[in-house]
């Protein structure tokens, strides 16, 4: 069996994974995201103390990480964390760092185009060659598959930050990002909810007018990503997307919103599969990790 | 000198082309749209009739269509038209009609894919791998050029029918997509200013207040594409883009809605660049075929 090593790469936490695929996991660790001088070594010792203790070479290491990233092999900042409101991360070089460390192939991505990779090889999105993974929580990303291969563009996408309708009489709430105010995360992440709200979200009942709202945006944003990227697929990942009967609210007003202008097959009679909940769960990310590692080997 | 022959495909003409760039032209032709058995003999008569009348060989076709087109090589409908508006013109093979008759290797994409293929080439994106071309006309299109190359998806992108913020304060025009009212085409195509202010797009001066609303609404469209693709470059085509000033306006929207949270030097420090109009003018469509004809010589 081939083993990899991953790193879920968050704005609080490292999860650090060591394994083959969903039903073969050696280690786990959880290391906290502090500074890169702090959190990165722990990293590389927790690969290396799981080779060592399981007797096991990894083949390739996967990175799945919080963003601004450079991800243009032809550019001088390839490789690091850019442009990052966490002061600390801001121009690390990170891949240049674990191919010191540990000289192995290294693949490195956002951490939701980690997740979209590991939905494609073993979760909801097996077989598709063209699918979107969104994730709603702290915030909203998006990680765009093509063609099989993450998406980057030039630097890489930032869907969260979709600008869409906001019908102020019916939701006067202005919003909470702090760039744009009412742009999708602006509207739907958990803090928004939050301060829309007064409450978190996850205290909201199934049937609190929250929802319906929720629903409104989220279908807005999966209309326009339809209509942009053409996908076969859109995988709502986050704490957010768990709430009872609201991705069947998203299924019925996406298609309502788009009124037949899209005539895909699957999107209109099999709306259920076209979207969906992440097939791998909470731990697409984590997983994710892996998958991505898997395309360096 | 390799020559080639184009098609740029639309509701009320075909535009053919034989030549080689932009500088070597040999022939053109318009050809109305009428049915696919009046149509398509005389375009494939044209380039019977060039290359005997300039001892030359055609080398491939390029064809940019109107659509929805179908251009999954591994659907059992690649290379059709499929269920566009135009009745006469639904479920037919175009692909295989050009191939029969003239058994050359054939591009297909849509017109607006062809269109940035030919500005990647010869146009305002030379040097780019990743870039959009929009054309704001009698519809709204746009072609997505990802690592060099069209992206399709499932099908292809239907840019013109985003979602965007819609004030009915500032514009109480209800918009003018048959299918979604105020989605993006509705709102800043030519039938949809026609309609709002009851005078033709180009009979408008450049101070009136339409082009106020037509910024802030290509603007926001700009966001949302830059956040979903992270181009390198947009390009603005179609006629209704031409009106003096327009695009200034669009550019200093874009950068003010985004707000500094894409870090992209090249956007915030060179905005006439990132932002153009096409380089190759009105000639993006008909040149562009020959172009996408060059991808498959």
């Amino acid at each position: 069996m081939n083993w990899y090593g991953g790193v879920e790469a968050g704005g609080t936490k490292f999860n650090c994974i060591v394994g083959s695929d969903p039903d073969n996991i050696l280690e786990e660790a959880r290391i906290r995201t502090t500074t890169p001088a702090e959190t990165l070594p722990q990293v590389v010792d927790f690969f290396e103390w799981t080779q060592h203790k399981h007797r096991i070479s990894l083949e390739a290491i996967g990175l799945g990480f919080f963003g601004p990233i450079s991800l243009d092999p032809a550019a001088n900042d390839f490789g690091y964390i850019t442009s990052t409101p966490k002061l600390p991360w801001r121009n690390t070089p990170i891949v240049s760092y674990f191919k010191e460390k540990m000289d192995l192939p290294i693949a490195f991505d956002t951490d939701v185009a980690a997740a979209a990779v590991g939905e494609g090889l073993w979760g909801a999105a097996r077989g598709c060659k063209h699918f979107i993974y969104i994730t709603v929580g702290t915030g909203v990303g998006g990680g765009v598959i093509n063609d099989g291969k993450p998406l980057h563009g030039q630097i890489h996408p930032e869907i969260g930050h979709m600008f869409l309708p906001h019908d102020l009489k019916k939701d006067p709430f202005e919003g909470f990002c702090p760039s744009h105010k009412d742009c999708l995360e602006g509207l739907v992440s958990g803090p928004a909810i939050k301060a829309r709200w007064g409450q978190p979200a996850e205290t909201l009942p199934a049937d609190h007018p929250a929802w319906d709202l929720e629903s409104d945006y989220m279908s807005y944003a999966l209309a326009n990503l339809i209509v942009s990227f053409s996908p076969e697929r859109i995988i709502l990942g986050g704490g957010v997307m768990k709430i009872p009967g609201l991705i069947e609210q998203i299924r019925t007003k996406t298609l309502s919103k788009l009124n037949g202008y899209v005539q895909n097959e699957n999107l209109i009679h099999n709306t259920k599969e076209f979207i969906q909940l992440p097939g791998l769960a909470d731990r697409a990310g984590t997983l994710g990790s892996i998958a991505l590692a898997q395309t360096v080997a």
